[in-house]
């Protein structure tokens, strides 16, 4: 059975050293020392190792089970929930006025990584309420903040969010749900929702559905559409729990993965409703709750695939096969250990050089979260806005392949379930479709955010991998993590200098480009990362660290990246810049 | 549910135009007219479509189930296992000596793709027992032949190859299997043997174990491994099946996919068994069948990709969402088809691009043993071999990453069983492990085969390439293919010239690169077969065809894969040339 540590002096490394936090102006970020955070990071990997990761693979084989309309959890869930909730882990970064604890978020992702790596079934259950939660704190009015969040922190209550319909997932325009206004203020819910995550289940007291429905009398199409609180059980005015609404789970769904996480087809029948919100503006609204799931889901990509890679390392160092090229190296045993080999070690490393880079990524992004909602800093949350669907695609593209070359070094192995290598490849594998498929983020990165506020986030961007490179400039030792991510960064403004000359007069030969332009831009982010991480390294060895072995690690993992994966780069260039004759060359009826 | 359809006019231009088989010295080759071909492929076909494909998302669902040492396959299986007896598929290219139809191993391969196509794990039994039968057609005794062949070629009797144990995979010189030589000439085995496909099942009444043991006073390592032929049920003199043999299946494993297939631990305890070939030289015996073995798991690396391309273009065709952005393509419908888009026209056309490409590959590959084996053609025997790993490898590689970019067209539905893309995408998992996983065919590659004969293989096929180029240089139409593919073929010859240069002196520097010198040899090689496939479709047009389309669709997806794939090996080369000290600078321990 797999097991799973949570890298605490990993977080703690891009915490304190390449993030620096506790130098930062932040509101509550001077309260995150190192003591402190890495007493809240071992705690969670307690929780992790002893009650979280046991359960997933029971989870993944037992799966959710329908009787009756009711949702039961796999084995241990329940108990398990329980102790995630007592141990105040879903309020971490919650408002403290609705009995959160306030942290800020980018403690709320790091506490996160490790849930999701331990189990990323479970943790949907809570990761999803924290969404609703987002939703409803941002755009609800005084009584329904009053009466949902306390619940809802404190995970006695989950949320769901309700968009996709048989017949319509990207095009919300297309959908069907109705919503009838009722003298009382309230709306009834009429329609099919489907994929609905955590839909119904035995977690919970009461299940807090945001549901997206067409209001009657709005305007045709995605303009139409308004966002609605329609809870499971109706709530009576003094917070008990009164009637049964008209919502029930129609159907659970056998899936390819994430099996310990129920994923529901919702029959809505007339289930009273309230405004989330503008009226017609729902996806406003739905979409406080979708960037954030957005970054939860690219969080996911690298949360499974550490968990993957702590597995196939394990195996590699344990398994014994064959001899090293250059000598042996395991004289009294039968034969070396398989990594000793140069192409499992290729392997190894590019799972964790992309494992730790996204990390550093997604904290960086957390952090720009923070500065974008406890400073206001709208440069921040430009350039969060920006990163967000290349935290989301380029993840949870890599974060799947990376599961995939873990469960390679298992060879056979790794294709039993006994092992279970195959469930990280099958559960990281929806992380690349829900909260909106990678192609949908691509295309929001180049169709949308590359020209918001006329181009300013990208060319800040540009301007920061500058202003490093030319910081660091002095530094020979660096030179072999910055010339390649100085040609990156200039592929990079190729492309986009690209899709300028040629995007307005053929939107095509932009949009032909924006899967690769999206790798592209994620390979440059983690180049970045990597840079400042080996930037730090650098630093604390010439401060004499008493623990030299773990910063040269990092700096020959940052080497490595920029040597074979910041060149893709150039691929992803010549791909976008032969533009949208290839990829449109055939008439649909020719294929 | 998902459907297939044998892509039968592509198979025709391969056989006919590309490969212009009627004209091909091998013998046995005049036969094959486009008559003859069609009618064959058409009618394996209709079996796959009728027969096969109808049992692959149910045999995925129930899988196999072992009760009281029995294993019984999923419903339908043993009707259509005699579908296919009584049709002779079974017996397509085997030689007429023991009941075969004697066809050409191109004829066979043709129609494997299609059955692999339609149903992967129901095909692997038949496929084995081929396998098997070659072995011992290769290095049996007059008395073996007769005894084993023609109940074999008939798949009467299925067969299974015993390699791996428990604690030995790859290395095979760490087996335990014992055998002990009797006074009658059989062996006594006994051992376990695990990952044994189709070892244990209902559909045959006799089952042939090739297993490979060490015989008593043998030499340690590998140079002590001679193969066995181990019955299920002995055979009697007369042909008739005898007493029960000392082998079982001791457990069947929960995979992945290929459910339909039983892998099964296998027990054997005292189990007679007679020596094929010569004592302690079973590796070589072994090859035989690996070899034939890989190449077979090299197509249903792109046959797999062949049926998910062809459910994710219908998924793409039928399924409307949003609107193209050059303006309304559908204006009667609600929106336009997804294929509209260009993201999802850049997703099919990898897939279909890839498929077609390595189909011709695969053709290729299968005429060149043709000429082995039917005109003892040395240069054809040196190149097929170079070739193997790159087949198997590379094209299964792509393969899964195909299968799972036709789940991505279908969005969260690709995640739903029911929708079958999933069990694709796990199918296809397998291909890149089993017989030797990719990474040991890289290190095949470029520790063994590139230099066998001198390096005289490889020199061939720069030749091949050169001459290719050379003879169509007068063509303008052909620029936009020969001028990536020359850039790709110098591309592998500098990689080839790096690894003469280094890694004489650094073994590692060579095998640091052998995963991606896989992959550029597999784009130079795909570039190559739609060099030719253009070239073939430009003459079919200069001389009028009556079905320009079909050609100019040919056409368009060579441009598509030179634009958009060869530049892959810049890549591969600029990590390749970065050598061993990135890959190798990490300690084991500081991992």
């Amino acid at each position: 059975m797999p097991s799973y540590h949570a890298p605490v002096k990993d977080m703690q490394f891009i915490l304190h050293e390449m993030l620096k936090i506790t130098e930062s102006d932040v509101p509550g970020y001077a309260d995150l020392d190192a003591g402190f955070t890495g007493a809240v990071l071992d705690e969670a990997g307690k929780v992790a190792t002893d009650v979280l990761a046991p359960l997933n693979a029971s989870g993944d084989r037992e799966g959710c089970v329908l009787e009756n309309g009711v949702v039961r959890t796999p084995k241990g869930f329940k108990d398990a929930f329980e102790a995630m909730k007592q141990g105040g882990w879903t309020a971490l970064d919650c408002d403290p006025d609705y009995g959160g604890q306030g942290l800020p978020y980018l403690m709320g992702t790091a506490v996160g990584e490790i849930f999701v790596s331990a189990n990323m079934a479970f943790n949907m259950y809570q990761g999803l309420t924290h969404g609703a939660y987002s939703a409803i704190h941002a755009h609800g009015t005084a009584d329904q903040k009053a009466t949902y969040l306390p619940k809802m922190v404190s995970c006695d209550w989950t949320g769901t969010m309700n968009l996709t319909e048989p017949h319509c997932g990207t095009d919300l325009g297309l959908m069907r749900t109705k919503a009838e206004p009722q003298d009382d203020g309230s709306y009834l819910i009429t329609g099919t929702k489907i994929f609905i995550s955590a839909g119904e289940h035995d977690l919970a007291e009461n299940i807090i559905h945001l549901v997206l429905a067409k209001a009657t009398g709005g305007p045709d199409g995605i303009k139409g559409v308004s966002l609605f609180i329609v809870p499971k059980f109706l709530v009576n005015e003094d917070g008990s729990l009164g009637a049964r609404n008209g919502v029930a789970v129609g159907k659970i769904e056998e899936k390819m993965g994430i099996h310990g996480n129920a994923t529901c087809v919702m029959n809505y029948d007339g289930a009273k409703g309230w405004l989330l919100g503008d009226l017609h503006k729902g996806m406003r609204a739905m979409f406080t709750m979708m960037n954030e799931a957005r970054l939860g889901v690219g969080l996911q990509g690298y949360a499974v695939a550490e968990t993957a890679y702590q597995n196939a390392l394990g195996y590699a160092k344990d398994r014994l096969q064959g001899r090293a090229v250059t000598g042996t190296q395991n004289p009294t045993g039968p034969a070396d250990p398989l990594i000793v080999h140069p192409d499992i070690r290729r392997n190894l490393m590019d799972q964790k050089s992309f494992v730790e880079g996204a990390r550093a990524f997604t904290f960086w992004g957390a952090h720009l979260i923070d500065r974008s909602t406890r400073l206001d800093d709208a440069a921040a949350e430009g350039l969060i806005s920006l990163m967000t669907p290349v935290i989301k695609g380029f993840q949870t593209d890599k974060g799947f392949e990376m599961a995939v070359a873990a469960q390679q070094v298992w060879g056979g192995h790794g294709y039993i379930e006994d092992s279970g290598m195959s469930q990280f490849a099958r559960d990281a594998r929806i992380a690349m479709i829900y909260e909106g498929a990678n192609g949908i983020q691509a295309l929001d990165l180049v169709g949308r955010k590359l020209a918001t506020d006329g181009g300013k986030h990208v060319l800040a961007f540009f301007d920061m991998v500058k202003t490093f490179i030319k910081d660091s400039d002095g530094d020979d030792r660096m030179k072999g993590i910055l010339d390649p991510l100085k040609t990156a960064s200039k592929q990079m403004q190729a492309a986009g200098m690209f899709f300028m000359q040629n995007g307005m007069k053929s939107p095509n030969a932009a949009l032909a480009g924006s899967y690769d332009f999206m790798h592209l831009m994620g390979h440059v982010c983690l180049g970045l990362m990597w840079a400042r991480m080996a930037k730090a390294a650098y630093a604390a060895l010439d401060a004499g660290t008493p623990d030299p072995d773990f910063y040269q690690s990092k700096i020959a993992t940052a080497r490595y990246y920029a040597a074979r994966h910041l060149p893709a780069c150039g691929l992803h260039l010549a791909r976008i810049e032969s533009g949208a004759e290839p990829v449109m060359a055939l008439a649909a009826e020719a294929f």
